[in-house]
């Protein structure tokens, strides 16, 4: 799966992950619907297991209304608006490209036992931006296997 | 207002943020209506200048349906479910709580000419759960401005 963009690193609880985001690939396919594979248990991952996803169309009405209740600014708004500004066009709020990408790392083949849970990121990159009809799909790839004697849900 | 858990930083065009994110802070106040201010330009901003923001609660039915668009895991979807999980009860998605911190961004009192507009973020943290009824709050604070010759909105 072709990688395009800047690399996004999840720190989770048992692994790390680098997720390279993808806009515009040209071909359109539907988000496949991954039937539940058996979740992975931290001695399944390895550093250099790379996993896969399904790939997820950007609609403009989409854009618009989750940029009205979360990023309500005139490029992401509406598409006359948005020629003035400097993307010449109506983009997605870079946080609706988040929320995706975790919708297609959530339905990928990683499924690590215990959900996928992070207590951040280190270098989220949106290095072009997303436009209507632009597809979005991601590759993950294991950086480090890690116990912890504790995980830390709260502080 | 209070800082409560770790720092986020925006690398903006213009300048940079460090905003810091609040969980559960006690009395309920809706988020106010800021009414349009002049909007501020680069030689208005400078390193050390604050800018707060109106607060935000949390609600457990946008928790679900968030969810269940972009992170469909028990912990965020199913109040009963999610006692069985690490987090032992609902909790909102990280790509949520950050959607709403862009949310109390944009209606704070910085208000760039031309618009919050990010190329990523350094150290984004989710230092602690967000549940139901927690109310968040922001405080950003320029750390850095510099004029920048072109400003590349692709590649």
């Amino acid at each position: 799966m072709a990688l395009m963009g800047a690399g996004v690193s999840l720190g989770l609880s048992t692994q790390q992950l680098r997720i390279d985001v993808g806009g515009r690939i040209s071909r359109y396919i539907r988000l496949r619907r991954i039937f539940r594979m058996t979740e992975r248990y931290l001695e399944d991952f390895a550093v250099g297991q790379t996993y896969g996803s399904g790939r997820f169309q950007i609609d403009e009405k989409r854009i618009k209304s989750f940029a009205s209740e979360f990023d309500p600014q005139p490029f992401h708004l509406d598409a006359a608006a948005a020629q003035h500004t400097i993307f010449h066009g109506l983009v997605a709020s870079g946080w609706h490209t988040a929320a995706v990408t975790m919708r297609l790392l959530v339905e990928s083949e990683l499924r690590p036992a215990g959900g996928i849970v992070g207590a951040g990121l280190d270098e989220l990159r949106w290095p072009r931006p997303v436009r209507p009809g632009d597809e979005l799909n991601i590759e993950s790839e294991v950086l480090e296997v890690r116990h912890r004697s504790r995980v830390r849900t709260s502080g």
